[in-house]
């Protein structure tokens, strides 16, 4: 067989011969010649060139929020992989398939009623490039509660305008009912977190959404109360994250904490997670998703703010990732990979509010603060109020969310956000001059932490009353993969005796 | 070490006076003053405004078909860990290698071959944005069966249109090679997966491919006879997922049953795979594709019908995991990880074909039937035809693809597809008045069986008679990582005795 | 339970009921009407319709460099991946959480020194649409050796021109980050990796990219000296590959061999990777990142010639697996799923520098030529020089990053790039008649050899003499995850007894 080696070098020189000659006769290999304006239609007119220019203007938008939403969707594979990496072997097939199943079950919860919600009375649509559905039927000014136009995505609303938005909301909201799997995690019943998932996409998310993203009472607050644009939160830290954080802190508490968490003088035990590397790649898959998180917020392919987005949401998660770091490694001799990881990702929580109003040095400090405050609050929550969430959800989410709220408030530099909700100039924060902002964002805060985790202490304490929302205690320590999956995540693989 | 954490607030305070006072002579923080009409040219003529609406116009499509093609690309690594996942460890190494090797020998046969065959004897590529190759030499209107030019890209084809639509193209039918991987893995020798990827990618894939899409026969049933638009795939229902589960069955039939899959009396035995996590995420990365599977299929970054083509793809998914994960929980007690998985490919598979012309209550019975069916198939195909697929592609490509094209000559509207094929007016399914259509679906169902599974059946038992399609029973046993790949998947881990 | 299945026909009859009643009355289904004018502004002047076709021209650029940088930033999980799977499990969390951290601590390093010198004194920003920050500042024709504008991004870099290629940018540095900690993993210290992705990201990497990317002295080798376009390298076969593996061959060189590699007479122990699955799926990770990685080298959204860039990445990166699987198969008599890998990214890393200015046929000429030197390189460094390299990053990045520079002076077939570095006329190699090219590219090659190695293997040695680069023997022999990172990559499964 060996020899058959010596053709190769003969095969590549008439490869060569071919290449030189048969390219003679060429296409357009550039395609200079085909940049003509052939697409603009019969003739060269004003109006068909206004035309083709209008037309590729919406065009760019759809696809620049499509793309952009695929990317978000990938953060399913994010959350499943830090969420089971983080935890023990014998319950990888129930928490992975937690982590597919919330998805599935959102987007029926959204479809149906969420979404109308959310967005079905308001003309935040409009900003795709028109939609002949949704579009500008409410003014802002009012005290919206809540939308009421859109469910099923039937009638009006079966538009291209508002099926993309539909799209891009979707995997937004879908963030939000996968954050509080990983705080329950290991002893919560799959049909609890179905549930959850579907009060969460159909009315816990898009009521609080509503009222900053659909021109509800809280993105009024500047044109009603003058307290700057009102509410501003560009990308979600308080929508998406702390509310999903929020949801994440109340399951753990009223679930309680693993067996075995705490030792009988309430001292927290370790409980390492099984796949390291699994979770390393899933955060790397949540920083990768978070560029089109942050960046596709802009909703418009030609606002190319979307620059400025995209590269402090990289500082800002680098310098958390960094901060935890070197806080672990100088607290405990070591650098801690579960804290990179959670460090990375609080500080792209907190600057996923204020990332299009800040410059590259706030970033840096907004992520040096966010990699602190993780690994302050992870140990204030487990050592002082003895909760046990096994991923960290609530000091990522929960609480850098609220910090990147306040962050917005203090950091926003004026120089983007002209006529936001309303108001005329930009964000500007309370460092460079509107104490009203800041003001505005503090009462988010007090709304998710009111509204966000009261309303889900409540879900939880009357799911654990009805249907229940933990395994047997026996089903715990055996592993929640059998009881509740029925199979094994990987049945030929020894374990070791812990 | 610890009093260095002192000096943070110092820092953070520093930066900050940094921030206010540097950042006061800006650059173009918001790109404004940036969207002048100097992209135009030297002068603002109509001439000039023209080609630079034209070039952006030709621009957005090939972005938009670039970054579709670069996800459907990442469906390698979806099959392979859903393949992989669902297998068991000690043929892993084997198993993965098939799903990246079948990519590599599918560029060799398209490139050399298949593409030509595919799209050489019509004007697809126009729809590109022009195109002096292959464009507009042939008219729809005769009985095409394969086209005859473009081989290797060489000559007239060296152009961009032509380029951008074999990337284009390459990923789709690469998924059409790598689906028959999963039903005869774990017996199957490397070499008979070798030659019938070179098969599919030169042949196979684009013969029928180019019946549908390259507007060959079936595609001109509607000019011809009258029937409806002709046959019509929106995305592959049939010319991807069909073809390919076609491939899968024929396959699994040749090659037989992998040792103890069935008792003496005919009974079959569970043989669960050996990494359910992979196999839930390589679910998510195909979820994850398929919006650039559908949505890149309008070849066009300016036909805005891509927002309902990838929400209508979202539903159907969701509904066929859902109902797939309902249905089993009720039949046996508890939900099963793999069919939520299955389910939910079954939902995108099925909706693939529709996915443009439906709405989304249609979507939404579109996925619930796949959810039922995937189920009802996987079970007939192993207890009744004693067929051992061991990760289900038969049921999800081929009953599910068939279904798809079935679905949209019932569930089409009407509101989209003007000028399709030849045809005036929007596709229109039985339930809005089309029963041509139907026929047409049928008849490409009718295709797919025969041509498909035939010319499957025939390939397998030739190579089988030839250079055998089998490993040793003892490798079997044993594990193909040795035999076939000369190493382990996982060396360093202990199995348990099963 | 099982009798509620019954109801699911009705249930799809209601909706199929609803779906052909309800959506009557639709809204603007296909998006037809909404491609108005409206988007160009009150009214259709000549003036407003530039003003729109500019500023779309300008956001698809945008769109495009944002959405390729986000897959180009994916590959850090491609790295993390391929060397953990490459590696051993008692590792595998310290060369996971390598690949994470080289990426922060790069971040900081491109952002406060690196970004300014390497692209700080020259006009290429203005190729994304115009920029006020760098912009044009400084015309080619100098002998550039380093930038010092934009350091920080502060000033007037804090413009979304500068900010969009700094995102670029940076995931193009990081990959040269990440190439060398495969090279030494296993063995090494965090601490001295941290180092030198400081190095690299502030230093190293942006003065060889300054020379070639910057219009520095290596670039004007055209304009002043006549050799061709000066140094070509479109996409970074030199300045992202080349120079990683250069530091990656230096730092293996100066660490030493990991203990057990050698035998007393020298003869090489094969040390297998604990995760061959792991490692493949990295591999399409990054083959799929590099469609974006080659393709978005255009920066810009409107060149077509990416069509052409990404077809070509695709055969070469094709043929190289290829290659490598079918050498190893006829030597050995069995392919390796490693070098199969292994090839694929050689032919990948080949084309990236010729990938624009070459036609199909080439590419699978350098694609071969790479499967091929990539067997021979792997087995000289290891055989003949006594290197160990445990994952092959010298024999990729460093070897076919060589080759695929003189590849372009070869094979550059000269229907593209007029006007690139100031040189009138297509990029032309040996074969099509410029044999200038070919001595720049030999120039560039010259200079990675002197300067990456010799830099490199000046830095490794320093640090050595300093803090030290590797581990005790014991913490090697036991593992690095508990020393070095104080926790186990995989702490619940079970190892062989090797």
């Amino acid at each position: 067989m060996k020899k058959y080696l010596k053709i190769i070098p003969m095969v590549l020189l008439f490869l060569l011969l071919i290449s030189i000659t048969v390219f003679a006769n060429t296409g357009d290999a550039t395609g200079i010649t085909k940049q003509t304006v052939k697409e603009i239609g019969d003739k060269v007119t004003l109006d068909n060139v206004a035309q083709a220019a209008s037309a590729t203007k919406i065009g760019l938008n759809y696809v620049w929020m499509i793309l952009c939403g695929c990317l978000i969707f990938f953060f399913q594979a994010g959350f499943a992989m830090v969420e089971t990496g983080f935890t023990r072997a014998k319950n990888a097939n129930h928490t992975i398939a937690m982590n597919l199943v919330v998805f599935l079950v959102g987007l029926v919860g959204f479809l149906l009623i969420g979404f109308a919600i959310m967005f079905g009375g308001v003309g935040n649509v409009a900003a795709l490039g028109g939609s002949t559905g949704l579009d500008k039927e409410f003014a802002l000014g009012g005290w919206g509660l809540f939308g009421y136009k859109g469910f099923l995505l039937a009638g009006g609303a079966y538009d291209v305008g508002v099926f993309v938005y539909f799209f891009f909301q979707m995997v937004f909201m879908d963030t939000t009912c996968t954050i509080p799997t990983g705080a329950v995690a290991e002893r919560v019943k799959l049909s609890a977190v179905i549930l959850n998932a579907l009060f969460i996409s159909a009315l816990y998310y898009p009521l609080y959404g509503n009222w900053v993203w659909g021109g509800g009472w809280l993105a009024q607050l500047g044109v009603n109360l003058g307290l700057g644009h009102g509410v501003v939160d560009f990308a979600g830290s308080s929508v998406v994250h702390a509310m999903g954080g929020a949801a994440a802190i109340a399951g753990a508490i009223i679930i309680g904490p693993r067996i075995g968490k705490f030792t009988k003088e309430g001292k927290p035990n370790i409980i390492s997670g099984h796949d390291i590397p699994m979770a390393v790649i899933g955060t790397i898959i949540l920083f990768f998703g978070w560029f089109a998180f942050n960046g596709g917020s802009t909703l418009s392919g030609s606002d190319l703010r979307a620059a400025v987005v995209i590269v402090n949401t990289m500082i800002a998660g680098a310098f958390g990732g960094l901060t935890s770091m070197f806080y672990m490694w100088i607290k405990n001799g070591k650098p801690d990979t579960s804290m990179i990881c959670n460090g990375s990702l609080a500080g792209l929580v907190a600057i996923t509010a204020p990332c299009a109003f800040v410059n590259s040095i706030s970033s840096i400090v907004i992520g040096v603060v966010a990699g602190i405050l993780v690994c302050l609050a992870a140990s204030i929550i487990e050592n002082k109020f003895k909760i046990d969430d096994p991923v960290g959800a609530s000091s990522v989410h929960l609480v850098n969310g609220l910090w990147g709220m306040i962050a917005l408030g203090l950091f926003a530099d004026g120089t983007y956000g002209d006529g936001l909700n309303g108001i005329k100039g930009g964000v500007t924060g309370l460092f460079y001059g509107d104490a009203g902002q800041l003001v505005a964002q503090i009462i988010a805060v007090a709304v998710v932490i009111v509204f966000g985790i009261g309303s889900q202490l409540l879900f939880w304490k009357i799911t654990d009353k009805t249907i229940g929302i933990r395994v047997k205690p026996k089903d715990e320590i055996d592993g929640l993969d059998i009881p509740e999956m029925g199979a094994e995540a990987y049945p030929e693989f020894q374990y070791k005796e812990l």
